[in-house]
């Protein structure tokens, strides 16, 4: 954990509902040189049902390889994660330290060991010491129950802040809770998931249910953030269902209640995602891109996040500079149709220029005072249809090159 | 031009032989506040034929436009290179500018419109002011014949320092000779040319075949090279031949010669290629990244422009760390066929991983003591096929802050 606190956290972490079935725990294995709890233990009541969605890495942590055949099971009793080393890159001695702590956690829960998930986040290339891991599980099985915030606090690394969100939604006349906790703040582009993020809720619903509408939710959250364009290997997002309130399942969109639980999850989604960028590795500013008019909506995404992605444009806004032709030159350059003709930028909701040039007398003062503060919108009109997308980064600062010029060592 | 000499800048400047039919000549446009030549004109003989490469981007400038429409010609009297505005986002304004160079310069020649190439580098969303234009044409038509580094440095904007290289060939018994000049520092992930580059030969060349050669020559040098991932508006190669050897015409590659010739383009264009990556803004490194074993050449380019664009992969080497994890997750991002267990990852030469792991009793002292030097090699065996690529690069760095978040005030 950094000491410094991204100046963009929320004043407070909010606090979460408890979720029937659901008991976290956490204790210090010691993965690195530092005295913190670094493990945290999820245990679930019998009949949870899992969705979960992973990084496209083509060279992916062991983990995430274990949770993608896991989740074939759709069934969960209990979640391990590791928190200072990622055991990516690790060869086989990476998979044994996994399969080790699924076979400790599987014979304490008694369950079957498909019911087990694990992550581990952290340095890649040096594999998860089992020695370590087991000390830490079989302290962390004796430990009290710990509070939403310690288990949100304990699976960070460079984070600077814990992450925490909820939501609540009505499933047959019967309210139904959501929690989730989530870190990341470096190595976020994510291709299907971002980083660690685990959500929980009471509500009882099918599993491939769950996962339709998790992947749903993070098409237009996770997938639409992105702090410096770097993809982990070990993005993982798990969503649990314990089904332990007296709403009725969930098995489709035609069930009372599945479009709000659907809402309510990818309003999760997005709270979870957004303070991922929020403690973007060095962030001062929240930066908000809305593309319209493009050719769809997938081109709408491709070009907002050529422009999230630019460094010229982050770091102008990083110098609070209204360096609109900067965003021309990231539409540009995404390959999507575009016309530079047609284009229309605006900042704060100034429009800046139109039709291919700098609006008549163009008033720089609004601007520039927007600029100055900390969540800044850039909305761009691609002037050719009706495509469009929100997506959401950070500015890159000194801070970034200070955090990854020596984040190892 | 930067105070601040970048430290991969050559010791000197190489002396560049006369191109016969070649006359550089620069003045005081004063498109922005400063005191130094900004405007280079360069005149060429009859019966120059030239070829080129422009930028990829949705949203060229209007001199990009206007050079594309005007390489159908095949022929070149003049090329004028603004530095300072780039011209590019500023609607009919911005071609009107254009339109008013090329008159006023073929009218000096007495040429067609077609045989004049027009150039600008510089802040995107400012239309280039004529008025200015006209009286820096004015005084340039006037100037003494230059030297090909005040050409070179006459067409620098971030540049720190200007970029020349030459080399030659015999054709036909009879040797000819090719110096270049190049721009470029930041906004560098060409996608067809890299920013703002001009080689003369005095060869004979066929123009159609001009063409094909440069074009073979860029796909293995600017577009192999990167600095920020970002792609300008603007970027323009041309390559122009005066005919005024002796040596005998050049129409394909039948012709005696002609692989000579292809070759020593190549080097050149090779040459000043990496002189834009040794001025990459804030660089303090110089990076090799060789992948082989790949699917094939084009998937081995797409991984290495991976590693060479991963903000995680450029800090870690601004901050001398080994941190080939970050190669490994760069890799994997890719999106291109990888299988983690068999990659192998060195550095300067020493195996860091292989087989998905870390050597057994991996030294890092040697790897350590590479990464302290300016000039770094990183290989990639991806262990699959036969497919290889090279692409150049440099760190990111808090110089790179520095520049571009305040660039444009």
């Amino acid at each position: 954990m950094s000491d410094n606190l991204s100046p963009l956290a929320p004043s407070q972490s909010p606090i979460l509902p408890d979720i029937a079935g659901v008991t976290c725990r956490v204790a210090r294995a010691r993965y690195k040189e530092w005295d913190r709890c670094d493990l945290t233990f999820v245990e679930l009541a019998e009949n949870t049902v899992v969705a979960g969605v992973l990084t496209k890495s083509k060279c992916p942590s062991p983990e995430v390889e274990y949770c993608r055949a896991a989740l074939n099971g759709g069934k969960a009793r209990g979640l391990v994660v590791n928190a200072g080393n990622a055991n990516a890159f690790t060869g086989a001695r990476g998979m044994a330290a996994v399969e080790k702590i699924v076979s400790l956690a599987s014979a304490h829960l008694g369950c079957s060991e498909t019911e087990i998930f694990v992550s581990s986040t952290g340095v890649i290339g040096v594999p998860l010491p089992q020695d370590k891991a087991e000390a830490g599980l079989k302290s962390v099985f004796e430990a009290q129950p710990c509070s939403w915030e310690d288990a949100a606090a304990t699976i960070m690394t460079t984070d600077t802040f814990p992450k925490l969100a909820s939501a609540t939604a009505v499933v047959g006349g019967k309210t139904v809770h959501l929690s989730g906790i989530i870190k990341g703040s470096g190595m976020i582009a994510p291709d299907m998931a971002t980083m660690l993020g685990y959500i929980f809720t009471d509500a009882t619903v099918d599993a491939r249910f769950l996962q339709q509408m998790l992947s749903a939710a993070k098409a237009k959250s996770f997938n639409c953030i992105t702090v410096d364009s770097d993809t982990s290997t070990s993005d993982t997002v798990l969503a649990f269902a314990t089904g332990q309130s007296k709403a009725p399942a969930l098995t489709s969109f035609d069930d009372d209640g599945a479009d709000a639980f659907q809402a309510a999850l990818s309003d999760l989604c997005m709270q979870l995602a957004h303070l991922v960028v929020r403690d973007g590795e060095g962030a001062s500013k929240f930066i908000e891109i809305a593309v319209t008019g493009a050719d769809s909506d997938d081109s709408a995404k491709r070009i907002a996040l050529s422009i999230a992605n630019s460094p010229l444009v982050k770091t102008a806004i990083a110098g609070e500079d209204a360096n609109w032709g900067r965003v021309v030159m990231a539409v540009g350059k995404a390959g999507e149709p575009a016309d530079r003709d047609s284009l229309a930028i605006s900042f704060g909701g100034v429009t800046v220029a139109r039709d291919g040039l700098v609006v008549p007398d163009y008033d720089e003062a609004p601007v520039a005072a927007h600029l100055k503060g900390s969540e800044i919108d850039i909305a761009v009109d691609i002037g050719l249809g009706e495509g469009k997308a929100k997506v959401w980064t950070c500015d890159l600062t000194h801070g970034y090159i200070n955090i990854n010029a020596d984040y190892r060592s």
